[in-house]
């Protein structure tokens, strides 16, 4: 019998090499992707770090690539996404709450001020969060994100948020897992906010989401145990928060990591510091026509310091406008 | 072609089935566990569970088990071995501070007393391992973790620590993970100290660690960039602070848990409490001969509330003495 199935293995595996010749060459794995050399980069990156023989080789295990979120898996104009959902947050929990009318941060909201809610920075709309949401249980914030992320429209394309992701960065992520790389989130946006709707999105399981993260408490309450958010900041996972979340949450130092902002640089550079193999990438906001064109004067996702520091340090800096060839998934 | 391939796989299929009925019933996947309920509970969970047309069916996703390790993967008499790598440290470390000779809790390990700096508990140990490597490259810790576990041997038995792990625990972590289960550690032990080995040792790697943590501070010194241990305590991952522990780091309610002291109780108690079909299971120390028999007395691991708490919630309790053939893996 085993004979048998040993003949029929091999039978089976020559036909499929049949199969194989008789179709054409490997589908490109990043389409979006324009020829040029910040394609080349990645890809040349991939095929040394998997190729078993070469002295470039990294180990399954050590396959760890990191990625900001807000500006280099989605959009983040004209606020941070997250930032976007508190306003609808504090605006529904305005009624009960008269002394925010004139109390800042929340009058800016409450008086549409978005250029004076913007300069508080992630760390200001972390705090928001925390603030407004402390006493709330876990599960139920999960459950207002993921309505809040289906119901809502972006104030100017219209689209819904989780269709403002970029398209050449979802091939990068199903890429660089078919290589077997662990595709991780490491970002100043919430933990718990992202873990609420990027796995179906983006094919990164919560396990493997690293952010902002407020305290948590566990209460027994009846016999029933829950986890209540507190008003707590345990890490702004930004800057040199980001090497800080990675080491927590991971352990390892990433081989691959993708930001867009000066926030990201920390990450980018514990990254390339490591010995052997590395990759980091660095989104530029360059289409102000089917995105929006900002670096050094935006305060969302500035990049001012990254340019010179990429070019130093010889990273990869995609130019939107020249290197993809789309933008956003195409409408279903 | 593509006929072809489907004939042959199927072929294949059919011939793989006659194998199967023609081959022995498949190897007891732990042989170190007597037959008897103990045992019959975890497999009825692992096969209930893995059933796809089962009404207790958990997608492999959510097959999350998580382990404490002091007392349920290894031992952890006369002290937590992260205790005596402590002591160690602090003996090391002794000449250049001679203000330790008349300092609790460093006096204790100067003068031997073991007994006063057991009643410090695991957050007493975690302020000492704070204290003392404050300041140091989380690199160079982890190195001085990997030479400790490797040249030290227990006091008693005179074994390497890394043979002092349950032999039946290592078979149930690689039955878990044959039926698609992802496992990890969630200890009081500090998450870095058990990252440093637990790799090789258990088949658990470093990202599915959860343990206490003390802070880390990212400083950039002439360009190179570190980790720097600092004082700070960021989470004491015991008792209520196991599921804060498992919310931070994965981001899931485990389905399966298991512990072996009262600073487990509120991970079995969040884990048991989520929809569907749980596992929570606690070894009882009974085996004065093979090991250490010890339970509400104890100042290591004591078990106290939760041999009541077992009982009233149907948890599974390993009594060591009888439902473990073998403790410690067979010296290769």
């Amino acid at each position: 019998m085993h004979a048998l199935k040993t003949w029929l293995a091999a039978l089976l595996l020559v036909s499929a090499s049949w199969a194989n010749a008789a179709t054409p060459a490997v589908a490109d794995p990043l389409p979006s992707w324009r020829d040029g050399p910040t394609k080349a980069a990645i890809v040349t990156f991939v095929e040394k770090a998997t190729k078993a023989d070469g002295s470039d080789f990294i180990p399954v295990e050590a396959r760890i690539a990191t990625f900001d979120n807000d500006g280099t898996l989605w959009s983040e104009q004209p606020l941070y996404f997250q930032g976007l959902f508190i306003v609808d947050q504090i605006k529904a929990m305005a009624p009960d709450h008269p002394e925010w009318a004139s109390t800042p941060p929340y009058q800016y909201i409450l008086q549409g001020d978005m250029k004076a809610l913007a300069a508080s920075g992630e760390k200001g709309l972390m705090e928001l969060l925390a603030v407004t949401h402390a006493g709330m249980d876990n599960d139920a914030f999960t459950a207002s994100v993921q309505q809040w992320i289906k119901t809502s429209r972006h104030p100017t394309t219209g689209k819904p948020y989780t269709a403002m992701v970029f398209q050449p960065m979802l091939e990068l992520l199903a890429y660089l897992r078919a290589n077997q790389f662990k595709t991780y989130i490491v970002s100043g946006g919430g933990q718990e906010f992202m873990r609420a709707w990027v796995e179906p999105v983006y094919g990164i399981p919560p396990e493997q989401v690293i952010g902002s993260q407020g305290g948590l408490k566990y209460v027994v309450d009846g016999g029933v145990p829950s986890l209540q958010k507190t008003a707590d900041i345990v890490l702004v996972d930004d800057h040199a928060g980001k090497p800080v979340g990675i080491q927590r949450g991971i352990g390892r130092r990433p081989v691959f990591a993708f930001g867009n902002s000066d926030g990201d640089l920390e990450m980018l550079q514990w990254t390339t510091s490591g010995k052997g193999l590395r990759f980091a990438g660095l989104v530029h906001h360059t289409d102000g026509d089917r995105e929006w064109a900002y670096d050094r004067a935006s305060s969302m996702g500035k990049l001012d310091k990254g340019l010179e520091m990429a070019t130093q340090s010889h990273w990869t800096v995609v130019d939107m406008a020249r290197d993809w060839t789309t933008i956003y998934p195409a409408t279903p």
